[in-house]
């Protein structure tokens, strides 16, 4: 098994040469943009690693991987739209470079190639590969659904915000490990723990991006702090201190969500000491932990060799570390 | 074999049954809503039709037939916004009922509830099916994205425009009823033919469709005459009349082509005049008649009882008269 900048080289190496400009251009232009700025790429990494670590040289792994980073693509493009982002990668958004036209017809696009890659893989692991991209797809857009609704809900529960975030980000990384599993052909066992290893930490990750996003270092988080409270999002951290605060202090929350000042920076002080006063900051702490832990024990459920078991620890450690 | 008529009712019937309201309601209520505003349903009625004309029972084809009505929906409400169409079926389109954010999601949601509706098929069938319907989605893509390019193109020739249609309308008509004949497990030369014939049926459908939408009496149409001259539309018509007018002629067309006045009814008087005073709306007609009579042929290549025939051809004949 390799690390994971080779996995990530080679793949690179497969998208530019299979992903190539046709007629019409107006079409597929846009689609070669969004695929060629960049990011981790962990996604397709994990569905080349998956397949290795059960025994299936990587190559075989390419197309899953390829149609699994086009499907992120295409929801981070229609994402985009709905959330009227200007920069996604410090470079403008499809909808931005072309309109918004452009955007949902090249990302219906983005969806069905996905799909059409599947195709490589013959009988049995065709109609897996394609039943479980398509049940996490159904999934993905439910979760961004109930994302969209929860800006106008008045009360989130912690329980519907954790299931909202399975469903936006932690399927998608479960079903990537899986999909290596299904092309090597694993035991079911072994599938179902390597798919609950990815959405468990799927979930650790997304609420430490929450964390970071008000108590991150703006130098090694990538991005400005305080964002989600400028936009009022109702993260885990937001949630926990409503639930754990005083009724008056839940309310003074409640009041500096409704506000939208044009400078942030007194507000954001001010929620950010909430977040810790309240305990929230802890809570979110405890359950990123929670959940990395409970997805190191779905690993451990794995027969594998040691080398392979600790090249996927690291790369749980290193992604919570936010190295990869 | 039924008639179209008991089809659809057996198609509208199916569809009440599996298509209901689940959770989140915002994501699936715009989807219930455009699937109950009405319309033809014929490309589902062309798989059932298909299947039992190949000796397998309509119930079989059921599925498929709701894969490729709710796949025709997803691309009206995502076409809907693109045009900014405010009316369908004289009813709210979704991104006006609701907006544009929700008709996005929705109809992303619905193409790939169309992809779970082939897992009720075994094995083989399921992969032909998948990937007939893939293959036939990026093609409506593909037209879609023509047809957007023609209007800003400066020279669309006739070829470009027959090419247009071909992926935007006629190709998901073939593969209904394609479908039918998969799922009927007919003969690889039957499958082809019957393909052929609802290509081929669907291109004459559409020209038909440019020339009603000019000369057609509005009462039997269904809509206002003269739409696609307001919108400055390259159909088939106008290119007609473009290569075959005088230098002069084409160049007052395209003159016309490029105005917007906001009284149309003397711009539409002067392009009909154009129309068949050019030959234009004679070499129409003649290609309905072309397209037509080789969908026919393509039907007579099929081995399959009289009464079948019979059906089919009276099918096609009502559906070019526009009784169905």
């Amino acid at each position: 098994m390799k690390d994971v900048a080779a996995y990530k080289a080679i793949f690179l190496e497969y998208l530019t040469e299979k992903i190539r400009l046709k007629e019409p251009e107006t079409l597929y232009e846009p689609m070669l943009y969004m695929l060629n700025l960049g990011g981790k790429r962990l996604r397709p990494v994990l569905v080349m690693m998956a397949a290795e670590m059960f025994g299936t040289p990587h190559k075989k792994a390419l197309d899953a991987a390829l149609a699994i980073e086009i499907f992120h693509n295409f929801s981070l493009i229609h994402d985009d739209i709905m959330d009227d982002a200007p920069l996604r990668r410090n470079k403008a958004t499809v909808h931005e470079k072309w309109d918004v036209n452009t955007a949902i017809l090249s990302g219906d696009a983005m969806l069905i190639n996905a799909y059409q890659l599947f195709e490589n893989y013959e009988g049995e692991t065709f109609k897996k590969l394609a039943q479980l991209f398509t049940k996490t797809a159904m999934q993905v857009c439910e979760g961004q659904q109930y994302d969209v609704d929860f800006e106008t809900c008045e009360h989130v529960t912690i329980e519907e915000y954790l299931n909202m975030i399975n469903f936006k980000t932690a399927v998608l990384v479960g079903a990537a490990l899986k999909m290596g599993a299904i092309i090597a052909n694993a035991s079911e066992k072994n599938t179902k723990s390597i798919y609950e290893f990815g959405r468990l930490l799927g979930i650790a990750f997304q609420l430490q991006d929450d964390y970071l996003d008000v108590f991150g270092d703006p130098k090694t988080f990538g991005k400005q702090t305080g964002g989600d409270i400028i936009e009022n999002k109702k993260t885990f951290l937001y949630l926990s201190a409503i639930s754990q605060s005083s009724k008056k202090e839940a309310r003074q929350l409640e009041h500096l969500y409704a506000l939208e000042p044009n400078d942030p920076s007194e507000k954001i002080t001010t929620i950010k000491h909430i977040f810790e006063h309240s305990g929230a900051a802890e809570a979110t702490q405890k359950e990123i932990k929670k959940y990395t832990e409970l997805a190191f024990n779905e690993l451990d459920k794995i027969e594998m060799d040691a080398g392979h078991s600790k090249i996927l620890k690291e790369f749980g450690e290193n992604l919570m570390k936010r190295r990869v």
